[in-house]
């Protein structure tokens, strides 16, 4: 499944007063445009535009999917007919039966580059997420279970190490075994690949899972992790005073600074076994 | 006019087997609701929804002002009556004499979370920016004095860098006096309050000046440097392939991984003497 493109440049590298001409590996930057069908509504919808993103190509299909679901767009793998996916575009086509919330889509008309999950309209989506029963991630991760997983993280992105533009998003069960990373020049986009994936084989909510990201933690982030069921984030690097906000309000661990054996637990220290 | 907001919150800090309460520093992550008004505007245009940004608050005005320009939108200052701006909201009010070219607000319509700047819509806009006269941005600048960037920008950045969650934008002169820095949980947030600034104080183009990005160069930065007239990009970390491509085509200088003594160029080395 995993497909990520890398490119070579020709480039001067520089070190103190010396200069030569080699080649270096780029991650690849391209748009891609997800829209929705829905062939069977009256009047039917057709190829409705819902975002271009900037993303690295491969696993289109889960991205547009996992994007329309962190979204609150579409909830369930048997909404959809297929994703006509060709070079970069996807359009998502709906079935007859979807519950698809077409009023969703109306915030989109103003979101922005920043971020399209972020205003009051989202929050408030987030809000309305159906709860999970506690009881489903009343689990508990020996610490020293955490302090290995950046290395495992590490070890899978060897290859893409070379280009130091890729974001991670990595799916680990309770027992420490990475189960799926993606990888994306947005982080955004890397985390959708991942919960679409999860999406379209019907593996959601993700509630006994451990989510690592190789970046920061926005709010953003803790968003679609929320609406994944995912109870348990773990960033490499720092989270916002928002991120840290939201995993509070959903009662999910969020851990930031995770490298080695330090790192820091702003929510949920009752799923860790110190 | 600086004015970032860090919060603190109490955190379980975690070492190998040992654990200790303590404070930890956050930067603020908060939405920003960007609207245009144009009262004069038959029929009147009034808090026209055009953005919602995930950004750190302070220099808010800037960053509308900023996002607008960037955007294509507004060209000029004195197209702008004022920013009606209060807390997390910011109206940007046009006057009369506006060529604020409404048409570019339609493909808002369709842009997301990732980037607001990236559809084949907003490529187009930026092939229409002005050209800047070739000779106006035909300088060169020792490779010695861009090894001593990245350390000034760490200077500047010194009572921010207890968060670890902020990018940094900053601009110098030729002769590498840092001018102006603006921080973000958002690195395109950075980079539309540093243009911003620039716009309010009618000084675009930024043509004889030195972009340092403190992470890396995607392709909406970069589209937004070249819509400010600036030539000369440095990032400390990796250019997607995008980025590169697009800095070519707008014949701009583009550096990556600018870390002392080290650096790659991955456009324009006619502007380096090394």
């Amino acid at each position: 499944m995993k497909s990520i493109s890398v490119t070579t440049e020709n480039i001067i590298k520089v070190s103190g007063t010396e200069s030569t001409e080699t080649n270096d590996t780029l991650a690849v930057e391209e748009p891609l445009e997800i829209s929705m069908s829905i062939p069977s509504a009256k009047p039917p919808l057709i190829g409705k535009n819902i975002s271009i993103t900037m993303r690295t190509p491969g696993n289109d299909a889960e991205l547009a999917l996992g994007f329309l679901f962190t979204e609150g767009i579409i909830t369930a793998p048997d909404e959809v007919f297929m994703v006509d996916h060709h070079g970069n575009t996807a359009d998502v086509i709906l079935k007859n039966n979807t519950s698809a919330d077409l009023t969703k889509l109306e915030r989109h008309f103003y979101t922005s580059s920043s971020c399209g999950v972020c205003g009051k309209a989202s929050i408030d989506s987030v809000r309305t997420v159906r709860r999970l029963d506690p009881q489903q991630t009343d689990f508990k991760v020996p610490a020293k279970l955490l302090q290995t997983l950046p290395a495992r993280l590490r070890e899978e992105q060897a290859v893409f190490e070379s280009t130091g533009g890729l974001h991670a998003a990595a799916l680990f069960n309770l027992e420490g075994k990475l189960l799926e990373l993606r990888e994306d020049v947005g982080r955004h986009n890397a985390l959708d690949k991942l919960i679409g994936a999860a999406f379209q084989e019907d593996r959601l909510p993700l509630n006994k899972h451990l989510l690592l990201l190789s970046g920061r933690a926005s709010f953003e982030l803790i968003q679609k992790a929320a609406m994944a069921g995912i109870s348990f984030v773990m960033a490499v690097g720092a989270p916002s005073s928002l991120a840290v906000e939201l995993a509070g309000e959903f009662n999910m661990t969020l851990i930031g600074f995770l490298s080695g054996e330090r790192f820091n637990i702003y929510q949920g220290a009752n799923r860790i076994e110190l």
